[in-house]
């Protein structure tokens, strides 16, 4: 099964041009075939093709699954982006497969990456999405520093940071409710002001093994024991 | 710390030219400082440079960590290489970080990839396993049919294939043991014949969550999880 995307989809069933071609050119789809359609918050929709033009395919809604697989639980990241933003990439690209509901990234001290090109990143996500047949697609927030992050209002119930120090508890072994957020380090760590900062920011330390791992695998450990515990 | 890795060190305490030229050259070290070697079998060894070659650095061991931070329990992927080889590296590296003790490569009849470079995958593994500090090399067993590899007797107590049908359990809903092996099919997933022959073989069906994964991201859930539940 191949998934579209389109945002608003419901109020406009009518899809992009990148899609459009790519559904009647490249999938060679006429009017009356089947489609499926996500709007990326949580809605699947089967649709009949009513117009096959390939610059503005007009769709008829038959039917619409809503909150279709919704996730157990809201599930963030807050990542300082790595020097090399391929691994960002793939992180982004597994996180949203295995299942994350937003993405948020800061700058550190230690960051080697001062710029983000949102855009890209979101475009992973929506094909990550379609690719592993998901209705959600998660939020992800531009770079802003970490002072900056701290100092907004979290919504989620329980907050979180990776690192490994005499203080930290397993995250399996924490009681993880319907809303969690967990921040990671860059590459050579958080400064111990940052750590601080989070302590006082209501944040508990929490390890995820006893491995030493890059970011984005911290990254993708705790998105897969956040949707599996 | 920097890592570096020789086989058989205890019997011969010499880096190979690429490490020396690092180790004198790049990092710039001295005779009398201290490196750490391992030599992949689980050995941890503090040394002092005896002398200082930039081709065959000698090194007096100066302590010997033995079993150094043994995983607790023996997991090993079996594995259908991916078309884009990327995918295929990127698991190795992740796999090898998050912690794994074999690979094993098969081909199946959906494989789009027939031919495997053993030795950049294997340099990836040493690579990945001096980054995250460990002293266990995985071993990497070269392509083989999905056949053959049933054929051979497997040493692992538990046996599992990766697979979203009705009669898979979740995988963190098994007691698992001390050595566990656990199977991954190719994009396109295993042909029906694949999986009757698994089940012949003893393989247990098992699933990774309910999100549709790519071969490489089913890997690096079940590596995950192994390490954690």
């Amino acid at each position: 099964m191949q998934l579209f995307y389109k945002a608003n989809f419901e109020q406009d069933a009518i899809l992009d041009e990148i899609d459009s071609k790519h559904c009647i050119r490249v999938l060679r789809k006429k009017e009356g075939d089947e489609i499926m359609v996500t709007d990326g918050i949580g809605n699947l929709f089967t649709c009949q093709i009513a117009d096959a033009n390939q610059k503005k395919t007009k769709l008829n809604i038959l039917a619409t699954q809503r909150e279709f697989e919704k996730p157990k639980r809201h599930i963030k990241v807050v990542i300082a982006p790595t020097k090399n933003i391929d691994r960002m990439e793939y992180f982004v690209e597994k996180a949203v497969e295995i299942g994350i509901s937003e993405i948020s990234f800061i700058l550190t001290k230690n960051s080697e990456r001062k710029h983000l090109k949102l855009d890209r990143l979101n475009r992973i996500a929506v094909s990550a999405m379609k690719q592993s047949l998901k209705a959600y697609l998660p939020d992800l927030t531009n770079l802003v520093t970490i002072k900056e992050y701290l100092g907004q209002a979290e919504t989620a119930k329980q907050k979180f940071v990776a690192h490994l120090n005499e203080k930290s508890t397993d995250l399996t072994t924490n009681d993880i409710g319907d809303s969690v957020c967990i921040m990671v380090g860059p590459e050579g760590d958080f400064d111990p002001s940052e750590i601080e900062m989070a302590e006082a920011a209501g944040y508990e330390m929490v390890s995820m093994g006893h491995s030493r791992l890059r970011t984005e695998t911290a990254g993708l450990v705790a998105v897969t024991l956040l949707n599996m515990i």
